[in-house]
């Protein structure tokens, strides 16, 4: 799978774009302005051009994008058709809730099971398991998961962590308050959740 | 309370400050310097000095901070001692899982109850409650509300918006995947969750 490196904020529009371009009937949909699609999205013209040309170069002179190259375009960055295996540890409340969270989906990624330390398999009412931490690398080594979530707290997480890496895991998301130590070429991505609570309490006294 | 606008990564570190100069020895107390700090949190001494002139001004040349001004500042900052109120709108796993997240009182938000269409108080282990949406109104206006934090799905969140806005709250963290319209003068966070996975996932193809 090849991926285009886009900005946080062009990515977020991307499944928008998506699901206009799949909805517009058949016999319209040969081309595409950016023009069109900024104005029946309620969106800028710059930012539609700018957002497009990210993901699929510029379009023609004055007919636009091909609508069917442009779908596969924002598929292939979305990740669309060849998702990305993740797990989660931990599955507390948040970790169940991030489990059961449909979008993740829209733009690539599907986690496919949560391991905690039950002893047993226990199957959720979304077809889900949470698995024993016993059975965690094979499963990942077996399954090529690339994507681990760290749901844990702050006491476990780097074990968690280590796990992960020693599993095959090439990039991790960490919900728990804590620094991780990760080996080069592997990604790291630290989620506060905290701060962004703490962000707007600072900013309603200014 | 008077805050201080301070970037978002400063804000993510001042609680660790807080806790180490709280957990001085009283006879060590009276004066510290930067550097002190960043050797014992094994930080980047620009990096401190940085952020405490963010929080307090300048150290005293050769000296440093009075370290009980400092951790006024520090509290003034974060804003303890001083609890904003938070509310929550959804109490279904995230919204749970937010509402038992003990991080958040670090940066001087308590969220003191969640709100669905139960029709009876619900009173859950950590003798929070969720409560039913007819008495959202009366409970944020006579307990003087300023956050409210969405966690409804999509269709329902620019309601659940107006009612806030409505009820007097003037800063809103939004989990719904969707755009929200408020009024001049209200804040407006939007988390976007899936978008740190996508972004990450999004790399790991660069």
């Amino acid at each position: 799978m090849e991926k285009t490196s886009v900005p946080k904020a062009t990515l977020g529009r991307l499944p928008r774009y998506l699901r206009f371009l799949k909805e517009l009937p058949q016999e319209k949909s040969s081309y595409i302005s950016a023009t069109a699609i900024a104005k029946s999205l309620a969106l800028g013209e710059v930012q539609v051009r700018k957002d497009l040309s990210a993901v699929s170069g510029a379009g023609r002179p004055k007919v636009g994008y091909e609508t069917v190259d442009l779908i596969k375009s924002l598929e292939n960055v979305l990740g669309r058709g060849n998702l990305t295996f993740a797990v989660l540890v931990g599955a507390g409340k948040l970790g169940r809730a991030l489990l059961e969270h449909d979008e993740f989906e829209d733009y690539g990624v599907k986690i496919v099971a949560a391991f905690d330390c039950n002893e047993h398999p226990i199957r959720l009412s979304s077809s889900k398991e949470i698995l024993p931490m016993c059975q965690f690398e094979h499963f990942c080594k077996s399954r090529k998961i690339q994507i681990g979530i760290i749901t844990v707290g702050e006491g476990s997480a780097q074990a968690v962590c280590d796990q992960m890496v020693q599993s095959g895991i090439t990039a991790i998301w960490n919900f728990a308050p804590c620094k991780l130590e990760v080996p080069a070429g592997v990604l790291l991505k630290q989620e506060r959740l905290a701060l962004s609570l703490a962000y707007l309490n600072n900013q309603l006294y200014n």
